[in-house]
């Protein structure tokens, strides 16, 4: 059914010296050569685009499938440009392919949908151009090739190369075999040829195919586009300064020559490409199905099918902590919503040896639809933003709770531009004392629910796991994260809210006749709350236990909703098994925290959670004693540093 | 002066068949295996174990330099173990050497002198390695090869090769060549050995010498270990399962019949060269500083000679801001303090290119005693650790405050083991608006107060900057981060306190006869909020501004201290350029926070001032109105999360 196009049309066998259609390239490079003299630009950038041009003219000119009249179409060659460094190539290529409507647009992100990718942090762009070429393999094995059939292309920076998060994502597009993936990239001007040749070597050694090009040889980078055409590996296209070639001195035309003559028709092929793939869109029988995933539309009948299928996957759950619920939540959404793709770390399901010893236990299935991403969390993230911004996909993640630290900065391009990923992150809490103090969560929370457009939830029962997922998934911000928790005495649902509901991201499960104390947990915490209330109400202090799963959706109801929920007097206390720092919002100057102001130890779980007093009978006694001395002095004074631990460790000089 | 010991000492010449210095390794590596024998471990585990176990032996045997009478004298080697799973092996390898005191500490960091590292995420502790090699090719420079002249060993796995962390940090020792760095690893027991054989290209592709050796070989190791001493980079050795010989049959020892043979001469050994150390250390004439650097003390008179090095140097500073003074308190701690070691990003001084081009414009000084770190951030924040856990340094880095996300893992690492580490973190605040919105920190604050054990300073003058740049100096508690800020208008000095000090983390800056209102404020917004306060006045409205550069110092005073600071009564305005997430600590339920809320835009800085509204005037205007509307519903409505933007982008299907 669909004609896919041969490497031979894009470029016709040569007869010696330069075909026609390669001196309508070169002279397509000259005119963009002239727009980019016009820009005001320092030098070394100049260098390097200069460098770039004649490459990235022969891309554009005989290559890429772009249709200025919609830059935006499904089936378009990705072409990301991940540094503003980079952008006036692009701007010149625009140009220069004639969209004069969007050459009003300013080249920001979410201005110019020409413009794939917001700028980022070194790296990142590439980052999420493998996530692109995931996406594309993806789909094209679900929709095949007629529907499908596009390249991604990076014009990275040899500075994006060396960055850990690049060299992750290559080893992933590597060994995913992302083979329609190619970085066009050249040396900066002041860089060190051996060191960039050893990012070449480290490319190599990722699974990719790694050419080196004349950058102003133009058959060469014929040869090398027609080669990547043909690939079965990711591919890095070196562009060399000549050591003998130069950049052929000035003809005599302008860019508005050269657009009235050679170029219009690189935009007509692009436009041709892309009606003959309407038509075929236009029969094919999975047109709605990709229509609606494209436009991110629910099927219908899709929560009753999804909340069906995680209750059959909770049947035969090992147990009823968040973690296990939410992982079944996701299993389950795979098997309604064909379009999620899940990356899952290897620390996602990351098992302490204790645990693993134990009868009965057995390996978690690994998730449907996706790819396994060992540890190299940060390069999975930033693949994560490529398969949002492709479009046509659910990106979702499993990691662990701990991995979120590498994984921030491709967080943060999430939540700055507002892309729809889902974040699992296991293992919160202090599941993972036995393996050491490093690893216990404290402030990751905190730093999380400080982003802006990302939503946070920490679920306290198997039950809340899946309304805060369905409250996830229609997030509209941003990104969300689910922090889990494999805590096991987790009940399977709470008891009915007395007042509002989880969906409104805080609501009260217990209210007293007369309420003196109001306990305020999210996560595992909260059956603990409920626990410790019950040991308040036999000593009569009438407390309300208030469930706090999503302090962004919280924070967004009305302000008598809020005051309802926490309480208008009384005592208020704060219980999560993380820091406390922000807790305040909700506590008051007067409030109490139970938490963990300092990094963990290693010991088995429950013995940390009675350390850090996280435990029903100790927050029993600390309120008490705070409802008996608070006719004392009040001030933050929870809030103080604990003593320096003494320094073990220290040079011995002295002894013989 | 020092007595170098040659490869040929530890290595004599074998003559056919194994010599008898190697029968006596191949029986200690068989009193190895049978003690981890008795440990309780996962298959796999065992699998790796045992094939690391004979070479493992062999360095500590032949090579080390260890003395178990004194595991922490200065000039030993470090024998680095990263990863729980590899402990066993250190272990045993502590039993063997005979150190019994040691052997009833827990094998804990902080407990134990032989663990030089706390087991953190994957790839840190080769990081951590390369940053002690850096340590001893930066003192034995500093003090000769007679009193510095050990190699750090890192005993890895394969997993630690693959992270972004490990590829930056290897590229990072290439670049400096650390060719006293050697790490040791094996393939695990479910690796597919194609993508181990492409970590050592990735590692040789980034200037390490690789050998592969067969690990049951024993004069093969020997040779590696041999080759390593003699190396000119760093080494990575890769331990490969043996393809034809197995490991040899158990022989009729136990370990304890081993302890009273062979294997006490390593022990000796150590002691000796220790010994001969202590002698040389008697009477080399750099004694003092030495030891003076060792126990992190002081030189007398430092904060004179430092703070006049400081002035001398902020005659010639560009502006007031506190970043050219951080800086310049930099340079001249440098000057003061020969243990200073300073890693750079190239990020720390990004310049805007429209700042680059203004007239009297010079590229800052590079810092003196430190490395220029690139890009490489994560792998350099990996390092520091390091710096600090090898000893006798004051390791320090200056890098943009943006990077802190890809830093966060190690940072974490040295909070947690309390080291000495000083951030310097530029380019806070709306600085660099004009390269676009994704740049512009706003969580990072939040997420670095959370941490436990680190201060966060936020200086708000250049005066101030020196003094928390002394108080960063002289916190026990871990690590200090120093933001810093270009913003130009930043005043040189403050007003004198009113009340309070710089150094107990905030104090009142004026004190009006009746305070109604309390600015609070930090870094370059204290001098926004002293205008604010002007304007204030001039509506008849009395306003306190009070400084609050560090909260973890503030937070440590007695809580009258804060009362009196903060203010009893009247409406509380914190001002900070950042998130607002934790700001309810100081401002209390009824404050109002000027700052951002979301993520920035590309404008320049005093647009993107105007446009949060971080202006004297709009503090003006929303305080009156605050104050005003002060009767009406009471709640924290500041919090609420502002509309979604309008998608821009999605695919357009139906275009013709």
């Amino acid at each position: 059914m669909a004609t896919v196009l041969s490497t031979d049309q894009y470029f016709p066998e040569e007869d010696g010296g330069l075909s026609a259609q390669q001196i309508s390239v070169a002279r397509m490079g000259h005119a963009a050569r002239l727009l980019l003299r016009a820009e005001t630009l320092l030098p070394d950038t100049r260098t390097v685009l200069d460098l770039m041009c004649l490459p990235v003219t022969a891309l554009w000119c005989r290559v890429l499938r772009f249709d200025p009249a919609a830059p935006d179409w499904p089936d378009r060659d990705r072409f990301v440009v991940p540094s503003t460094t980079m952008l006036p190539l692009l701007r010149a290529m625009l140009r220069l392919t004639g969209g004069k409507e969007q050459m009003a647009l300013p080249l920001e992100y979410g201005r110019h949908p020409a413009l794939e990718v917001a700028p980022g942090p070194a790296g990142q762009g590439v980052a999420a151009a493998a996530g692109m070429a995931l996406a594309e393999q993806t789909l094209s094995r679900r929709f095949g090739r007629s529907l499908v059939n596009h390249r991604t292309w990076v014009l990275a920076q040899d500075s994006d190369l060396v960055t850990g998060v690049a060299m992750e994502a290559a080893q992933l597009a590597g060994r995913f075999g992302l083979d329609r993936l190619a970085v066009l990239v050249a040396p900066s001007a002041t860089a060190d040829l051996a060191d960039f040749t050893d990012s070449l070597t480290r490319f190599s050694g990722s699974g990719w195919t790694v050419r080196k090009v004349d950058a102003t040889n133009l058959p060469a980078i014929t040869t090398a586009l027609a080669a990547t055409l043909r690939a079965r590996k990711p591919t890095l296209i070196a562009c060399l300064p000549s050591a003998t070639a130069t950049i052929p001195a000035d003809q005599k035309t302008t860019p508005e020559e050269e657009l009235t003559g050679q170029w219009s028709p690189t935009a007509r092929r692009g436009a041709s490409t892309r009606r003959s793939w309407l038509r075929r869109f236009a029969r094919h029988r999975q047109r709605a199905e990709f229509e609606r995933e494209h436009t991110a539309r629910q099927p219908t009948l899709f929560h009753e099918d999804w909340q069906r299928a995680w209750q059959w996957r909770m049947r035969t759950a090992l147990d009823t902590s968040t973690q296990e619920s939410g992982l079944a939540a996701l299993h389950a959404l795979s098997d309604t919503r064909p379009e999620l793709v899940c990356l899952t770390a290897s620390s996602a399901y990351s098992v302490p040896p204790t645990v693993r010893e134990q009868a009965g236990w057995r390996a978690p299935p690994t998730v449907p639809g996706g790819q396994e991403c060992s540890i190299q969390e940060h390069g999975m993230a930033g693949m994560l933003n490529g398969l949002a911004l492709h479009g046509g996909l659910l990106p979702c993640c499993a990691a662990s709770m701990m991995t979120v630290d590498r994984m921030r900065s491709a967080m943060r391009m999430a939540a700055f531009m507002r892309q729809k990923v889902l974040y699992l992150l296991t293992d919160d809490g202090l599941a993972l004392g036995d393996s050491g103090g490093a690893w216990q969560p404290v402030e990751q929370l905190a730093s999380l629910r400080a982003t802006p457009n990302l939503a946070v939830f920490r679920p306290g029962s198997a039950e809340e796991t899946f309304k805060c997922w369905e409250a996830a998934l229609q997030w509209q911000n941003g990104p969300a994260v689910l922090v889990l928790c494999p805590r096991q005495n987790t009940p399977q649902r709470l008891p009915a809210p007395a007042y509002g509901s989880a969906v409104r991201g805080g609501y009260v499960l217990k209210q007293p006749e007369k309420r003196q104390v109001t306990l305020i947990a999210s996560g595992p915490e909260v059956a603990i709350a409920l626990e410790a209330s019950h040991h308040l109400a036999q000593r009569n202090i009438n407390a309300a236990v208030v469930s706090i799963p999503c302090w962004e959706l919280f924070a967004g109801q009305p302000a008598s909703y809020r005051r309802t929920v926490l309480g208008n007097a009384g005592l208020r206390v704060g219980i999560e098994a993380a820091s406390g720092f922000g807790w305040e919002r909700w506590l008051g100057p007067d409030g109490l925290f139970v938490g963990m102001d300092d990094f963990g130890t290693s010991a088995p779980a429950n013995a940390l959670y009675e350390r850090f007093g996280i435990t029903a009978e100790a927050i029993c006694e600390k309120v008490e004693h705070h409802l008996f001395a608070s006719g004392a002095a009040r001030g933050p004074s929870l809030y103080a540093p604990d003593q320096p631990r003494t320094r073990v460790r220290g040079p011995l000089l002295t002894r013989p």
